[in-house]
């Protein structure tokens, strides 16, 4: 029996490039919003609807009970919105049996992409294990598609392609050259992974921001395991 | 006084990322085509006419006096061509003083997307040497131009982009996590590029049509130095 197909995708502007319908497809965009995603369903939110713009995320936000809008541009609360996009922002407490209406760029705009796919879920450090856990069960092909910066490569996603790879690449056939890269980073980066960003574009760039306790924190592997699947418009947490 | 940059573009369709009329762009196509420009001109080709289609390569060779017509198609020499896409096909008794009118697929391609650059220059391990010297006595923003593989990333041509920062990057300005990648890759090749390479998409498919030395060969570090210039449509060696 033929094993199922792993591949990565850099950029959204490489996304064509690959068959999105019969394939599982994790969004990546490990700083921040896939990472806040697994912190906010891992901790009770009920869901949480991606949008692209801050409008739509005040007007969905405004007719839904219980819900929450939050969003950044540039580093700050988007103005309108009540909440930012970071992990730390959402303990149990507050975001319990909520809804969460983020509006981020890279991330939502490449899942609104994956429209084609057979299936979506998304990924980060915090949530590994159970990504691994379940691409693993569902012998289906697979694309580790990286939000990345503007449709620039960037390490931070990339090195979490490398990392699925690293734990569950043996039960997949693969000759992928972005996969091959993304592992090969990885191995170097394992075991001090907040250490190796350190050097990275979206790093620097936030860092203007006072972020580096977010990016440590969306470094700790396995912290908010949960699995996400995207549905019907709405990214719904499953353990 | 501010350093110039050094940027790296995976593949072509990032191209538009980039702003190309500031800098340099070094066309990087490995296996093989900017190999075998660089080991054709070093033999004293006069000049290599880059086309993208078989019929095309056939008419101006035919027009051009004391020109050869080259190029593959599946490993094999295009119907209608007279030479392959080899560098060991050019020895300097039966190169100097031709004409080459060489089709190839993703070399051309990307050189032809270029056309707003400010300068093209064409690299290879072949020539490493010479494109790094180039370089670093112009100071001018680079950018590091993979063909790839019908658009998707390539390692070879990665680590190429990665060699050339190796050699100079101190030289620029850097802030670039697919300069960053492509160097933290080649400091893994180095030394050991050919045996690297063998785990590479493009070798595997390469392979299938027996050309391991040629892929050997084009590992070879400076073996034919020369710089290599894209102008008014010909591609031209100086030393």
């Amino acid at each position: 029996m033929s094993l199922p197909k792993i591949e990565t995708c850099f950029s959204p502007s490489m996304l064509h490039l690959y068959d999105l319908r019969d394939s599982i497809v994790v969004i990546i965009d490990v700083f921040r919003a896939t990472s806040t995603i697994a912190a906010a369903l891992h901790q009770g939110a009920k869901e949480i609807i991606p949008v692209a713009q801050v409008d739509e995320c005040i007007r969905l936000g405004s007719s839904i009970p219980n819900a929450i809008t939050a969003g950044e541009r540039d580093g700050k609360v988007a103005p309108g919105l009540q909440h930012g996009n970071s992990p730390l922002e959402y303990p149990r407490e507050f975001v319990s049996g909520k809804t969460l209406v983020l509006t981020t760029t890279n991330g939502t705009r490449l899942l609104h992409m994956c429209g084609d796919a057979g299936e979506i879920i998304t990924g980060s450090f915090l949530n590994l294990g159970a990504v691994c856990e379940y691409l693993s069960s569902q012998g289906r092909n697979v694309l580790l598609a990286c939000a990345s910066w503007k449709d620039r490569f960037n390490l931070e996603d990339s090195l979490f392609a490398g990392a699925v790879y690293e734990c569950i690449g043996s039960q997949f056939e693969m000759n992928c050259d972005s996969t091959r890269a993304a592992v090969a980073l990885y191995r170097q980066a394992k075991g001090q992974l907040y250490n190796y960003i350190q050097d990275s574009a979206h790093f620097i760039r936030l860092s203007k921001f006072n972020l580096q306790y977010d990016m440590e924190y969306c470094c700790k592997i396995d912290h908010h395991n949960v699995l996400v699947k995207y549905m019907d418009g709405k990214l719904i947490g499953s353990s």
